[in-house]
C-alpha cells in the first residue's frame, strides 16, 4: 500500500486548515493568544502496548487517548495531533479501520489531525504527538505534592488489566472490562479544573497505581502511604479479583487505566470534590504524602508487604 | 536498559524550561507572541531510512535534520522537538552516541529538546516532531507555483545517494559524499528568506529531484520541464557519475539530499538570488512550470525519456 493511499484514507479525519489537506510537508497553526502550549508524545508498539489482533479502530482510539490523557494530567485543552504510522504488514482494511477509529476519537474530544508520517518498517510502531493549551502558569506537574497532602484517584483502578486478560482469552469475556482496556477515556474535563481546584500535583496512571504514585512521591521528594482498602474497584473487577489486600494489590499494580492521580492539601478537598462532581468523575482518596521516603501500604490499618512488582517499569 | 537510564543520557540535551528536566508527562512552552506555528513529524526506521550499523550519533543528527528540513521548506524558525525512540537491541553505548549526536544537531541549529517517549519494540523506529514558528501567513506550501515560474534548487543534487553507496561499501569511500548522506544540513537560513524574496512554492528534496519536483507541479496543478544539464552536481559526485543525461538522471532520481526546491516568478529571481547570496547557499535554476501536465525532461535542449523510477516512492 502506497503512502498516498494511506493518506487518502486519513484525510477524512483532517478536515481543518492547519492540516493543509495532509498534502504539505508540515502543519501550520495559529495558537490561541496568551495561552501556554502543552506538548506530549507517546509511542505504542504491536505486541508490547497492544495486541496485533486488536481491532485497528480501537488501536487508533488508544493511541490518541493515551496522549490526551497526558494533556489531561496537565490540565490542558487538546487542539491537534500529528501521528506516525510505521507499518509492517497492515493492509487496506486495517488502515480503513484505523482511520475510522481515529475519526471517532478526534471527534469525541474535539481534536484535529494536523499531519504526521507513514513509513514501512519491519515492525508496527505507532506514535502520536498531541498539542494542547492552557492558561500560562497553570500546568500542574507530578512534582508539586506537599507533606500532609492527600492522594486521590479518578475512576476505578484495575479494570484495564483484567480487560487485557479477557481480550487475550486468558479469562472469560467481559464487555465493560475489555472496553476499559481497549478504549481508555482521558479525564480531560476533570484535568482542566484541577489547577483552579487547588491540586498540587497530577499525573495519569498508565503503568499502575503503586508505581505511578511512587513516581509522584519521588518527584515531590516525599514519602507516601496508600490505604489499599480505599482503592476504587468496579463491580466487574471485584467479581474477578481476590477479596481483601490481595485483590487491591492486583488492581493497584495493573496498568493501562489512564485515570488521574491527584495530590491536594486537605484545605483543597472540597474544591476538588466539587470539580469531580461538576465533571461527573468519580474521585477517591487513597492515601497521603508525608516527610518520609518510599511508599508504605496498609489494608484496614494493617501494614501490607509491598509486592516485588509495583506495575509496568520500562 | 531501563527508560529512566535512557532519559538520564538524554537529559544533557534538554537543558531548557519547556522540557521540565524530562521528568514530566508533557512539555510546557509559551509560543512567541503573534507567530504562527509550523509542526512536522518524520519517522525513520533502521534498514529502511538508515543503516543499522550507522554511527548512532549520525542517526540522531539525521533524525532531527530531516525534520528541520521540513521546517526550512516552510520558512519557519525551529524552536523545539519531541523524540520517539522505539528501540530493539540498542545498548548503553548506542544510546550515549545517539545522545551526543542529538546534542550536536540541536546546538548547531539552536533547537531545544522538549520531551518524547522511549519504548521497547521488535524493530528500531525513531520519530521526531519538530515545532517552529513564522510570521502569520508567511508559510509557503508546495502548491503555489504559477505558469511561467522557474524551478530552482539549492546546493548540489545526488551527493547523498552516492554517499549511501559508499557508506554501504558498494563504492569506494568518499568523506564528502558520505558526510552528505549521514549529516544533511537543513537549509534553514535560506528557507527563512524565501517568502520575502517572492518564492511561490517550496518543498525539500528528500525522495529525489524528479519525483519531488513532479509532486510540486502536481500540487500546483501545472506541468514542469526540467533541464537536466542544469542540475547542480558536485565535483565529488561528477567523478562517480556517467557524463551527460545519464549522470544527471542518476543524480536527479537519488534521494536524501534535503535541499530546497523553490518556485518563483522571473520577476522574483533577483531577490531570490540575493537571498541565496546573503545566506551563502548555492542556488541553481533547473526548469520551469507551464500550463501543461506531467514532467518533461531535456538535456541541452533535446528530449530525454523519463526513467521508470523518478526517486523513492513510498
Amino acid at each position: 500500500m502506497r503512502e498516498s493511499e494511506i493518506i487518502e484514507q486519513l484525510r477524512a479525519a483532517a478536515d481543518n486548515p492547519a492540516a493543509r489537506g495532509l498534502l504539505d510537508d508540515a502543519a501550520v497553526w495559529m495558537p490561541p493568544l496568551g495561552r501556554e502550549l502543552v506538548l506530549t508524545h507517546d509511542t505504542i508498539a504491536a505486541g508490547v502496548h497492544y495486541l496485533a489482533q486488536d481491532n485497528p479502530s480501537d488501536i487508533a482510539w488508544k493511541l490518541v487517548a493515551v496522549n490526551l490523557s497526558d494533556l489531561a494530567a496537565k490540565g490542558a485543552r487538546p487542539a491537534g495531533i500529528l501521528i506516525s504510522l510505521s507499518l509492517s504488514a497492515e493492509d487496506k482494511t486495517w488502515i480503513a479501520g484505523f482511520a475510522s477509529g481515529l475519526n471517532r476519537v478526534l471527534t469525541e474530544h474535539g481534536v484535529e489531525l494536523w499531519g504526521g508520517d507513514t513509513v514501512r518498517a519491519p515492525a508496527t510502531v505507532l506514535g502520536c504527538t498531541a498539542i494542547g493549551h492552557i492558561e500560562p502558569g497553570q500546568a500542574l506537574s507530578r512534582a508539586g505534592a506537599g507533606a500532609g497532602h492527600d492522594l486521590w484517584v479518578s475512576g476505578c483502578i484495575g479494570d484495564a488489566g483484567l480487560g487485557l486478560k479477557a481480550q487475550r482469552g486468558d479469562a472469560p469475556p467481559d464487555k465493560y472490562l475489555q472496553r476499559r482496556y481497549r478504549l481508555p477515556m482521558p479525564r480531560l474535563a476533570l484535568g482542566a479544573q484541577l489547577a483552579k481546584a487547588g491540586a498540587s500535583a497530577v499525573m495519569d496512571v498508565s503503568d499502575g497505581l503503586l508505581v505511578d504514585a511512587r513516581r509522584m512521591a519521588g518527584a515531590s521528594r516525599l514519602g507516601l502511604s496508600i490505604e489499599l482498602e480505599q482503592v476504587p474497584i468496579s463491580p466487574a473487577a471485584a467479581a474477578r479479583l481476590p477479596t481483601g489486600a490481595e485483590g487491591a494489590i492486583a488492581a493497584a499494580t495493573a496498568g493501562d487505566d489512564y485515570e488521574l492521580l491527584i495530590a491536594a492539601s486537605k484545605a483543597a478537598a472540597p474544591a476538588l470534590q466539587q470539580a469531580a462532581a461538576e465533571t461527573r468523575t468519580p474521585l477517591t482518596r487513597v492515601g497521603g504524602f508525608a516527610l518520609s521516603e518510599g511508599i508504605a501500604v496498609t489494608y484496614a490499618g494493617k501494614p501490607v508487604a509491598l509486592p516485588d512488582r509495583l506495575g509496568f517499569e520500562h
